[in-house]
Order: structure tokens, then C-alpha cells, then sequence
């Protein structure tokens, strides 16, 4: 016997039949021998309905109405979920029973509207389960100190289901979704893409947050923090997914697991800055005063006593990112350029750690297809290069055939 | 300073524009320098859309699902309703706060799906009305013994404003609803039918159960028995309502109050019972044991041994009840019919206690239109009259004038 946490996002539950499909797939589990806990999000356009709602009753300040009273309305979609699916549940002859939030309790630090899991009290729901109930959990809420509701904000009920897995001593964690598992890349782009078996929590962590969109990335530093091995797959097939899980438990690590991208990237060049000390201070200070989140930075040092100086930031804040540099540049420089039209590609795999020439792969791969780089920059198991936009493509594909990941035709 | 207790039904908060009108009432109401609690329905259609979702998950057994999953989807809609209020409350100035029924406590009897409210805990909404918030309470809801939402029925609201406004000591309840207050009598039958200003607890609990569906019987019993002051008023108009009180608050007592009436009435005889003892006990206990309400009975004496015995029930019951006097017909009889084309007229009102001549002014005024009189029944305050169901509006109209009601032209 295993015990099982399974996630259903808002597609797999947008309708009573979907819904009806999702009771025959926590049926399956059961007749296994298994015991299992479902989290469940709103039906597919319930949060929508309700986050408008809010937006129309206050609309001189939307967003920044009481977000105490907007996590009372927006919590109510999973609530409606998870009673749903208990009484269907209930018709497959199983015993289920609903559980909100607050009744588990999840314990939130009760930021409202953006929580995060504080502690989650499992003993309750382990005890109904270890009576035979199926747990059906109402995901993406908790209770605050202040004893109100409190959401975790967007995509948060994959964290609920993996501080769940984690509460109750989960043997996995499977997360349905509308996609079959983590890819090598994204297949929309390349059509040898492969799903791959298994994943470290390293390697989901860099995809997630290079814009592989299929695990939130809170979910999968709580996987990796509290080692909860967390299955990505589809509630549409019947396919295994990708498992999420330590390096040990994965016998042949590729070297390179996977080729990501991003195109929300922007760039900001300071020309001629007067090459002294503190001028990146200078620079990066205001920019971190204002929120603004700086990823890619580089400095060409120069013969003339100047230097260029170049960082990206998402495209969404180029604008407010231009304006807090001009607004406290206080250092000689020659002019301020921007470029929106780049885009981050990246290869990922913890394979990299023991060997060379990884980069230099990636590099003479690039340079094969005349693809100029307009940055670099590593970590221990990733290798990221800002290029220009049109090329994103066309870079991808050459990565993931220069590093063996293309499947057998 | 007075403490006040509002509720709005889910037509005067059907949408986001009507929340906004509820808020402003509030609004007015504490500008008179009053505290606030405001309980609210779901927007209208929601419950009915909650409802139908349960029944279209489980439709082999619908209604006879999990009656606490149930109330865990169905209570949702009141949830959304205080939370949004408790905005659009914050947004004309106010401070406000939404209170589900678990928060607060109201602690039920569990009875899921049509669950007694068992006490409310005041304290805590007192203190954060003291501190100056509008507390905005979900109605229709409250925790059971197994510390799971368990619903009150349909119109619970009524009964949680009541509920609450005894917990919290009101000055007075509000009942805010489409019509404007409790009138002598039906006004689309009498063009000359008056509002009442003031009506005692034990005449609105008559014109309740009699057919007025003005205000929940459940409320009208829980406000008579905690001395709650409740106003039936309009959430459409400024006009004061009617005020539901102590007999003593009410100093020019009429003799009747109001002309009732209901349609869904069904008459069943049994001709030539042997009239020997314990014949009504044969008859009615299998009916009692059935759980069908028999409301007015009557035995004619007779002569040659032999005895008519006609006793009402609601229409929809006719059938069944029928069904279970003939299978449990011991005693020897000629015949069974049945007449549904039957309606009961009654007068209500608490100052027939003191006078004499009441029900003869009722029957001689039937008399004079030439209505024939099927049945009658008798309680300290009211005269109930079985009459044909075609007479129904003729005998209202006759009595609203015998009895003085009708308005000055």
C-alpha cells in the first residue's frame, strides 16, 4: 500500500462530467490499494468570475481592495470543487469526504491574496484516511493567524498539493495537468522533443523558472525542500508522466536534460559609464529599491577609462526600469540604449557539474548557425545565452540536436 | 446609539450594481450613528446553480446525496456575497468585515441540509462592531457538532439575521425583501389592502404559516421567542416598513389584523364511519406515523350510528394520504372522497382574544355573499374558514371590508 496526493488543476475539473472523469481516476488509485488525498482547483473560469467580481465592486482601486475580503470570495471556487467531487466519489462507491482549508487546517503566514504554507496539521486527514475516506482537499487556501482565509495566490494549489504530500508522508505527489509531462524542450518547437521519465528537483526548478509554465515554481522548491517525489502528468491519457526527484534515484543522468527559453527579456545598455568603484552599486541599488528584478549582468572592461554595462530585466519593466536608472544615475556615461527584441535560451542538466564543455557545446553550436550572442551566463547546472529574438527558434533546435536529445525518428 | 441588524435577500443583491445600493443603506444606517451587522443571501440564481451542479453529479440518487458535502458547496454562495459587500462597504468609507458562519461561531445542530441553529457566540462580532467595523455576515449557514458548514435550508437567512440579532442584543432587525411590509391581506386581491405599521409575533407567526410568504415561519417563532424587534421593509423604496413586535408595543390594538388565505388545501371524507371510540386514533395515527400534516378536522354527529369525518391536508399530499387511510381502514365505513378545489380563508388577529362576536362578523359576512362554509377552526387568535376554492378572492374582499381594513379612498 502507497499513499497518494493527486492535483487536479481547473481543465481537468471545468465541467460535472470532467469532474465524474476525475472520480474514476482517484478510483483506479484506490482499487490499487492505495490510500489517496485529492486537491482540487476551482472549476476552469470560476476564479476568473470571482477575481472579476471583485474588480467590478471596487473599481477606482482594483486590484488593492481588502485582499482579506478577496480571499473569502475567490476560495469559495475550490470549496465548490471539492464537495462536487466528494459526492461523486461518493456514486463510484467510495468513501470521500471534503476538506477546506481551514478545516485541515492549512496554516498560512497570512499575506492574503500571495500566502504561503506556514504548517500543515495532517493528523486529522491522515486518520479519515487510514478509516478508508478518500480526502478531497480544496487547494490554493489556508487559514491565517487571524484565523480569515488566506489564498496562495495564483497556481497554488500545486503547492498545496506538495506541502499536502509532505504533511502526510506522501509516498508521490502527481500532479495532472493538460500537458503529459516535462519535455526536453518546448515540442511546439521542436517535433523530436522527448518527455523525459525523470527529473531532478534542480533541473524542474531552472525550467520552471525559465518559463517551462507546467509546475509552479514555489511548488517545486517545497518538493525539493522536503524531498516529496512529485509526478507531472496528464489527466487526459493514461500515459505515465514525468517523475520530479533526487539525482539518486535517476541512474543515467544526461548531461543535459533539457533546453529552455524565455522571451519575456529585455535589455538596458549604460554606454561609456566612468569606470570607478561603486558605479554597479550605483546602478543596481535604485533598481532593487524599486522591485525591479535585474537577472543577466555584464561589464566590458575598457581601454578608455570608460566601460559599457549591460543587464535584462522582463519586458514588462523595461519602461519603469529605464526611468529609475536615468532618475539616479549620478555617473558620467555617454547614453542609455534598450533592446526588446532578445530573447533567453538556456540549457539545463546537473550533469554539467562534473563536466567540461558543456558551454563550449552550446557556444560552437550557436556559432554553426551564425547566431550572435549578445550575453553569457552560468550556473552550476545551467547555461544561459541572451540572443536576438528572431533567432529563439532556430537556436533551440540547434541545442537540442548538438546535446543528443532529439528523439529517434 | 442603536445596534442594528440588516438583512438582504438575494434579489437586493443580485448583482454587483445592487450590492452597491445595499452598501449605501448601510451606509445611511450607520450614519445615523448606529452599529451594523448585515446578513446576506447568496446573489440570486447562485444557490439554484450550486444546487443543480449536486444534482447533475449524482443523478441516480439526487436529492439523496451527502446531504454535508451539500451544504459545503451550497454555503459558498453567501461567502461571496459578504466578501463583496464587505468591499464595496470599504469603498464608500466605512470599515467592514466579512464573518462566515464558521468564523463567528453559529453553532448548528448538525441536522445537514436543514440544520437548527443551536446558539451564536456573540463576543467576537460585538467586539469588531464596538471597534467601529460593519460586521457582514453569511446567512443561511453555521458549523454542525462535526465541525463541517452545515446549511440552515432554504430562507435560512431570515433565520440567521433573527438568530444574530438575539445573539447580539439588536435594538432591531431588519428584513429587507421585495415588498414593502406585511398589508392586511394580499394587495392583488384587494386594490384597498393596507400596509400594517405594527404587527405582533403570534399574528405574523398566523400570516406566515398562513400563506404570506413575507418572512420565514422558523424566523418569526425564533424572533417571538427571543423578543427580537423585526422590520419587514423594501430594499427598493425608503419607505418605513412593518414592524414585527411585543403586544404591548402596539397601542391601538385592531381587532383583526389581517384576512389570510391558501390555496393549497385538499379535503378528504369518510362517509358512514361506525362511530365508536377510538375511530379518529385509527385514522389519524397511521397519517401522523406517514408524516403527513393534517391541519383542520371535523366529526358530524350522527344519528343512525354512523358518523362523516373530513379532515384537510396540502394538496400535494392528497394522494398519499389517501393511499394510507385506505390500507389502514379498520373501521367499517361507506365511502372515501376527496375535493381539492378548496381554499382556507382566515382572520388573525391578537384583540379577538378580548372580544366576543369575531367569528359570527366572519360568518355572517360569507353568508351575505352567499359562500357556503365547508369547515371551521378556531385558535385564540385567528378563525380559519374551508371554503370553496372559487369563492377565495370574493371571501377575502368581503372580509377585509366587514372587519373595517380597507384603506380611506
Amino acid at each position: 500500500m502507497a499513499r497518494i496526493v493527486q492535483k487536479f488543476g481547473g481543465t481537468s475539473v471545468g465541467d460535472i462530467a470532467r469532474i465524474q472523469n476525475v472520480a474514476r481516476r482517484v478510483k483506479a488509485e484506490v482499487d490499487r490499494g492505495n490510500q489517496v488525498a485529492v486537491v482540487v482547483s476551482a472549476m476552469s473560469g470560476v476564479t476568473n468570475q470571482l477575481v472579476d467580481y471583485c474588480n467590478k465592486i471596487a473599481p477606482d482601486v482594483a486590484p488593492d481592495y481588502d485582499q482579506r475580503e478577496y480571499d473569502a470570495v475567490v476560495a469559495t471556487g475550490e470549496c465548490v470543487t471539492s464537495g462536487l467531487l466528494a459526492i461523486a466519489l461518493q456514486q463510484l462507491g467510495l468513501q470521500a469526504r471534503s476538506w477546506a482549508g481551514w478545516q485541515i487546517p492549512i496554516a498560512t503566514d497570512g499575506a492574503h491574496g500571495k500566502a504561503r504554507i506556514a504548517s500543515i496539521d495532517g493528523a486529522e486527514i491522515v486518520r479519515s484516511m487510514e478509516s478508508g475516506h478518500v480526502a478531497v482537499v480544496a487547494g490554493f487556501q489556508g487559514l491565517g493567524p487571524d484565523n480569515r482565509i488566506s489564498t496562495l495566490g495564483r497556481g497554488g494549489s500545486d503547492t498545496t498539493a506538495v506541502a499536502l504530500a509532505a504533511a502526510v508522508k506522501a509516498d508521490r505527489c502527481d500532479i495532472y495537468t493538460d500537458v503529459d509531462g516535462v519535455y526536453t524542450t518546448d515540442p511546439r518547437i521542436v517535433s523530436a522533443a522527448r518527455k523525459l521519465d525523470k527529473i531532478t528537483y534542480e533541473e524542474m526548478l531552472e525550467m520552471a523558472s525559465l518559463g517551462a509554465k507546467v509546475l509552479q515554481t514555489r511548488s517545486v522548491e517545497m518538493a525539493m525542500k522536503h524531498r516529496v517525489r512529485v509526478q507531472v502528468l496528464s489527466s487526459f491519457t493514461d500515459q505515465p508522466g514525468t517523475l520530479v526527484c533526487d539525482e539518486e534515484e535517476i541512474v543515467e543522468q544526461e548531461l543535459v536534460s533539457g533546453v529552455a527559453y524565455s522571451r519575456d527579456e529585455a535589455k538596458v545598455t549604460l554606454v561609456g559609464v566612468q569606470d570607478q568603484p561603486g558605479v554597479a552599486a550605483g546602478i543596481f541599488g535604485p533598481l532593487a529599491d524599486a522591485n525591479i528584478n535585474v537577472d543577466m549582468i555584464v561589464q566590458n572592461a575598457s581601454s578608455d577609462g570608460t566601460t559599457d554595462l549591460t543587464f535584462t530585466t522582463s519586458r514588462s519593466e523595461l519602461e519603469r526600469a529605464v526611468k529609475v536608472v536615468k532618475e539616479n544615475m549620478k555617473v558620467p556615461h555617454r547614453s542609455i540604449s534598450t533592446d526588446k527584441a532578445v530573447a533567453k535560451v538556456s540549457v539545463i542538466g546537473v550533469g554539467m557539474r562534473s563536466h567540461a564543455g558543456v558551454a563550449q557545446t552550446m557556444f560552437k553550436a550557436l556559432a554553426d548557425k551564425g547566431i550572435n550572442i549578445h550575453i553569457i551566463s552560468t550556473s552550476e547546472i545551467k547555461v544561459s545565452v541572451l540572443i536576438s529574438e528572431e533567432y529563439t527558434e532556430l537556436a533551440i533546435r540547434a541545442l537540442h540536436t548538438a546535446y543528443g536529445l532529439d528523439a529517434a525518428a
